[in-house]
């Protein structure tokens, strides 16, 4: 599931062609948390990590990546994945969720973030090279936990 | 140099307590180069390091974190040092240099990043737990290597 995300380069600032253990290590390892979300046969739907965003004076703020499985898009999985890890980060005590380069392209998680209350609080010129659009400008995006 | 910096916890995001091993790797493993800026006797006036700021398809935008030695303050080494970067990081191709997270309160930073070029494209509100002023902004600064 992350394979083909990642491989695709239109969403995450990792080598396209990163290995399975680089991934885990992106995925799992860093990470303080990682969620999977099955469906009602165990099929995995999506997944998220949750992760401090800097260490130390900037511990209070943390920072997620999401995956929705291919067959499992339209159906609000990502909604539930962005909620559950709201939910999850307050209990840690996070003061603030932050998405470091959020794509300009890739509007369906844009439009889902608006929804759960973040707002864009900065704007990297052409920070994302798109296989299918190029150099595109991307979005820092922020919430607080409160 | 680097040790009085990081305990004093009011300019990098990492541990105030951060190791030595720990501090080797932020500085010199990870970063594609590490700079050291020496006087005329040797002494070390002040480092930097160049790294990539995020893989993949985002590879073409660096980061640089700068250290000027206390007793080296106020005589231009930071601003040599920033010359410096902008130089290295344009002959090794990449597009723009961005910093992710310049906290409010380092106005001697604010001011040489602007008149290095660079602009602030986001503010990350009570983004870094100072020490002193707690809770503050941080600024995401921005600048293209054309």
């Amino acid at each position: 599931m992350l394979r083909q995300v990642f491989r695709a380069g239109e969403t995450y600032a990792l080598p396209p062609d990163i290995s399975e253990q680089q991934a885990r290590r992106v995925w799992i390892d860093v990470p303080v948390e990682t969620f999977v979300m099955t469906g009602s046969g165990g099929e995995i739907l999506g997944t998220y990590y949750l992760k401090v965003n800097h260490p130390g004076p900037g511990s209070h703020v943390c920072n997620c990546g999401y995956v929705v499985a291919a067959e499992a898009r339209g159906q609000g999985v990502g909604r539930a994945l962005g909620s559950h890890s709201l939910r999850e980060a307050k209990e840690r005590g996070f003061r603030a969720m932050q998405f470091n380069l959020v794509v300009s392209t890739n509007v369906v998680a844009l439009r889902l973030w608006k929804k759960l209350g973040f707002r864009t609080i900065g704007t990297v010129p052409g920070a994302f090279n798109s296989p299918k659009y190029g150099y595109v400008d991307a979005f820092v995006m922020y919430r607080e936990l409160t």
